[in-house]
């Protein structure tokens, strides 16, 4: 895969939280590397109130990992 | 998306739970843009045990990230 | 919401566990405000194994949070 | 609820194990007190991989709080 | 039980996900004792991509106390 | 099982992620040796958006273990 990941490090705590999203996705796409098949997903998963927070979630434990690697975004 | 996260500190530890509800919203509505679609789903998970548990889960998971993000609001 | 929770540190780590389990329920709450609506649910959720063992895991993530919060009621 | 954890603390890695099953069970306990039911769905869920596995993912959760709780029994 | 886990040192990463897996395999054993059931249903979850999938997690799970314990194999 | 995981250092948070992916993955391994069986298994998971973002998920806890591991990759 090209590179998509140079560093974990984000200006504030919202990039990072963005940063997250993108690992979360990115472990669906290593999985299934068709886009047309995660397209045709899309529909279902995006209405579905159990698929949405299992998202969350996924964006969640992510976003512990993003929040740690930027110390927590605190004015040192 | 606009700003909508400026830091993870907070003044306590209850308005740090909050923060963890909100982080647990936005992940969902990263998902899912439309507004709309989310209100329709509401009625349906909010009245369902195990999505309520999954998303006290969520929220959990976010609210370790805000906690050490806030050093657990430990009086020093 | 009224003011719930005012800190993290508890006496010991069984008091721990119940401030763990106050933070699940409380993520509920907030999700489902209403009393009655959550009262219909738990003769359904809480007879049914699998959403025990969800509760108990939410339970456990936010037990994590509260005994690094208190040191793990280590003696110093 | 009587007193039943007076501490994290444990001798070796397996009791720290067998005390993340207490922690566990004790999840299960809080949500649903009465001992008939429980036994009652332990035929079931005792008999079902998922639920299997999903017990063993909370002992795994509260095995990380008791580990850390030790500094993971490292000889100092 | 008898003795089953000395420590959570091992000499390398992969020992120490070969422990990880032993630590979610015992979360199993102790929630059902009986070997005769879980080979029954063993067959079931292990050709489910959902329990192979949630098992992983556990094993996920356990590999980063593990890990944490040994100090991440760090030559130091 | 022949030697796969030497270390978790890796040059680059991208490496580290994928170095994830490959944990997620052997966790299924050990949990069903057999590839035949895997095989047979993907058509199905890889299309249906709860594997999916629950795969993600197993690669977002074995991630953490990695960043921890390589102290985020921040630079000294």
């Amino acid at each position: 895969m090209e590179k998509w990941l140079g560093s974990l490090k984000t200006k504030n705590p919202q990039e990072g939280f963005e940063l997250a999203i993108t690992l979360a996705q990115k472990g669906v796409q290593y999985t299934q590397p068709s886009e047309k098949i995660r397209k045709k997903l899309r529909p279902k998963y995006s209405t579905n109130a159990k698929s949405l927070i299992a998202a969350s979630q996924v964006i969640a434990i992510n976003f512990q990992t993003v929040a740690a690697a930027n110390n927590y975004w605190k004015k040192t």
